[in-house]
């Protein structure tokens, strides 16, 4: 038997873009790793994958902590079956005019949006390699390509989130490793939004924010791009966004 | 019954981008104008549809005259059915160091590449736009975004239908209308690529070269994005091509 | 005795932009070829770099007419002396939306905006070439980077003119060339905007339009770097202009 | 009497940007405060400024140390006269490939390229705003706009610095202070150049690495603009660099 695994870090509630992303891969019969933080949620996403008769398993880790993330990529290696896919959703954006930006805040922006990033591409890497094969997705935001204030902390981070993709895509797409940045230009349609700004999402109307299962229509579909026509960077944006 | 249209222009040989959208899009189910200057290469394509069961319509035009863009599209408008996909694949490339490079010769690769884009764009929108919906693809080049001599003429002609694209994008996104600019990057493996330059191609080796079947497949994939998660712009390359 | 000249291209009223370069660069010493369509704006803008001190010579051709365009630079060549700089300012725009952009308006900016852009720059390159120096500007705007309706159609035509600079930087630059594109970010505080749209001037409050002395003095800085550190690219804007 | 004061922060070796950008403040007549990690360099080039007739300060700061860099500026506000200009030359560099890059090394890349410059702009920024003028300096790379192995982890850094100014650009305009990004696009003819690889200056030949000087030409120019035509961001680059 070829069983194959996935790894979606990042995962919060239910109703967020790693959960969806966990279903989808699940659904398609993938062993999905369903990692995050916050344990309960974790146990949460892969209860309803399981089910739903898929194969989930929950792994508590911080995406930013090189000695967990490392972790998680060993038990992900000793379990049989390839690695298909890793997917990094960890995301984290606050609101600040430059003067009020602390270094914490600066750095912790980073942390989350940049250097998560690079420590499970990196771990993604090394395994995937050695297969010849696997797809690699760092999710983006508008601001990685462009900084507007207040906003400026986030977009120096998403920043350097999309340069890592990058170079990471020159460096391990010719070694059989298929690496993509997708840059989500709007509000997704789940719960961070629905609880923050409420008002704002009925304002926006039908289908003017990113369907969850949209987005992980477009993440399977890349990841069975033939390897002769691969798509490095995207944009998802709601068709009446501004942009 | 609800019968779909698809127009494919700059159809030339069997083994090209045109031919192959045309035969994906009628595989599909829809019912595919098969339009490009020379006659015999449209009926050839038309012919290969229609042996496998699909629907296709050879029309003659050049994209590049207004009133023929024009007569393409009142015939479609009049046949039964919704237009749900333009492709323009009109494409003409030339190397020239800039002091080589004639007037005609930069006018030239500016009315293959950009003003039919134009032209064609113009009118898939206005049928478009009164139906409510509606995918139309441009094809642009890695020239899109970096001008490298001896193509800078070429540069400039892409990079101007790239602008289209943006602007038609950005104005007709919230009528519905999904405009895609695909930026190929690489050598596509057909007929032109193979008589034009043989050793070339033996020298990329396995999936070096863009298949046709996996570029249809990213369109299609792109046709059938849900609107609140519609991808503007996009990079197609084999795996092994450097950027 | 060491003479120097310049030609600029696209010179209208006195107060727009190619007369101010053509009298910063008579200011500086230069011989300054004022070219443009319209006899009459040639010889005021002459005559007032004569009168006050500079050597102008009026030259009424068309830069989107290939012969005229050559016939410029033969003269040019004729006459003794290094031709140390050439400004292309020829711009014109038009607001449309892109369904009521006719075949003809789109090819008229783009002759323009773009191809007179390439004669100027090649005919400027040939004469360049042989001396071995020589600075070439374009002036682009905000469009040559994003295309944003009703300037679709605009934006085609300055993406195009981009695209042969940066190609010209790449090819002429080791040459000894120095090509510069300069992006013209908000609007110009001459007599084209102060006659067609006076409340927006008004509005725009002190220093919110583009001086034309301060745009000069920018160019000539320009011209002025050591080419161990020249600058391709450079955008200006006034301190107000969101972007 | 109406002094004005400058602050360059990352100064290094006599030969290198920051101290090339601290002389030629001074020449022009602001006193310049030296910053810097290394205390016996900053006394030096402290020395040849003085010894040149200008007065220099040296301040020892590490600029990624958030309370140092406030002391800095805490030190620079009580003296009398405005700060005209802030410079941040802080960089660093390190080739390797990503599976061999540590956690600790993409981070050390980070807070000298980029956090550094988030310190430095933050504090300048806070005294400019309250002076309503001001000229702040980032300065950027080739890696600031495309990321290519080995230099991934370089790149990333120097992409959330650019998103940094972009940003600040942004934010600050408005208020009067010009922030520029100056992307510096080859390799400077410093010590550090000359030092680390001789042989590879050696084959670049005359003009072939970027003169401290000319770069110094090219900021001065820049923070002389007048605010209605103001550069957020150019490149630098010796004419043969191919790019």
């Amino acid at each position: 038997m070829n069983e194959r695994k996935a790894v979606v870090i990042g995962v919060g509630p239910s109703k967020g873009l790693g959960a969806a992303l966990a279903r989808r891969f699940a659904r398609e019969g993938l062993t999905v790793y369903v990692a995050g933080r916050t344990a309960e949620k974790l146990e949460r996403v892969a209860s309803e994958i399981r089910a739903a008769g898929g194969r989930a398993i929950p792994f508590a880790a911080d995406a930013t902590v090189e000695s967990e993330v490392i972790s998680l990529f060993e038990t992900v290696s000793r379990d049989p079956g390839e690695l298909d896919i890793v997917a990094c959703t960890v995301d984290s954006n606050r609101r600040a005019p430059l003067l009020e930006t602390s270094g914490d805040m600066f750095r912790e922006l980073w942390l989350q949006n940049a250097y998560a990033g690079f420590l499970v591409g990196r771990e993604a890497a090394r395994l995937m390699v050695n297969q010849g094969h696997g797809t690699l997705f760092f999710t983006g935001a508008s601001a990685s390509l462009r900084a507007r204030p207040p906003f400026t902390a986030f977009a120096a981070a998403k920043s350097a989130l999309r340069a890592l993709a990058q170079g990471m895509a020159r460096e391990f797409g010719p070694l059989g490793i298929h690496v993509v940045h997708v840059v989500i230009d709007g509000v997704i349609d789940g719960d961070r939004a629905r609880n923050a700004f409420p008002e704002f999402v009925a304002q926006k109307g039908d289908d003017g924010l990113l369907d969850l299962d949209a987005i992980a229509d477009t993440y399977w579909a890349l990841h069975n791009q033939h390897r002769s026509a691969w798509t490095y960077e995207l944009d998802l944006r709601p068709f009446k966004e501004s942009f």
